[in-house]
């Protein structure tokens, strides 16, 4: 039994729903009408992205919950061109969210910089000439 | 500036990395060849999946690094048969991983189990008969 190369879902665990399903509509997100009080949900071009409760996402899991901070897993969203990184990042201050890094060159080249979601979930916005952004918008290695 | 509905990558920090790729390339996943021995890369049909030093994506991030744990986020798996969850989770443990929970159902319906990889980062394998899985495997919700 395998896997096919798909993560059909990413969910992200919250404190406060409302708080950070206006975040991303923000940001520019649309709400799937499936959402509910309890889940919100956003096609994201084949893959669903979601938020729930935080501890229920632990109990979920059958996982001891624990207090926000790094999880050991970072979301990327990248962009076109180095000029569109920074403003990204603007764009979700202003939504509610925080600036872990600014925009800035890292070693491997293009530009990057990250911010934090308003329970503290990191989002690297990228943009590097090695990633192909295909028309829907979906991101790609160069063989 | 807003987003588009893409995340473009989603990174997991991991303690050793080759424990780490071997664990998902025994699950069935294909290295991409710009890998190399500080991150792995895997081609999740307009997604990158990428494995990175747990120290190294904290401080990329500028973020204070902590133990593994429950981080506040989790991937799902989307299968096309409640028969397929549980061998998935199987030849996840046999693989490295943990069983977190069995295959068992939800309050809202479906089929599903967790896994834990090497790291200890969740994932649901899971049955769900309101989403679907188009030819190419990625997940959409019916509107």
């Amino acid at each position: 039994m395998t896997m096919r190369a798909n993560i059909s879902f990413v969910t992200l665990g919250v404190a406060d729903l409302p708080r950070a399903r206006s975040f991303y509509e923000a940001l520019g997100l649309t709400l799937h009408p499936r959402s509910n009080e309890s889940i919100a949900f956003f096609d994201m071009s084949g893959q669903v992205f979601a938020l729930y409760a935080r501890d229920a996402l632990a109990e979920d899991a059958l996982m001891h919950n624990t207090p926000a901070g790094f999880g050991g897993v970072t979301l990327a969203h990248n962009v076109e061109s180095a000029d569109a990184v920074q403003p990204l990042i603007d764009a979700a201050v202003a939504a509610g969210g925080t600036q872990l890094r600014p925009a800035s060159e890292p070693p491997w080249g293009g530009l990057r910089g990250y911010f934090a979601d308003p329970d503290g979930h990191p989002w690297e916005v990228a943009w590097n000439p090695g990633v192909t952004i295909d028309d829907d918008g979906r991101a790609h290695l160069p063989s």
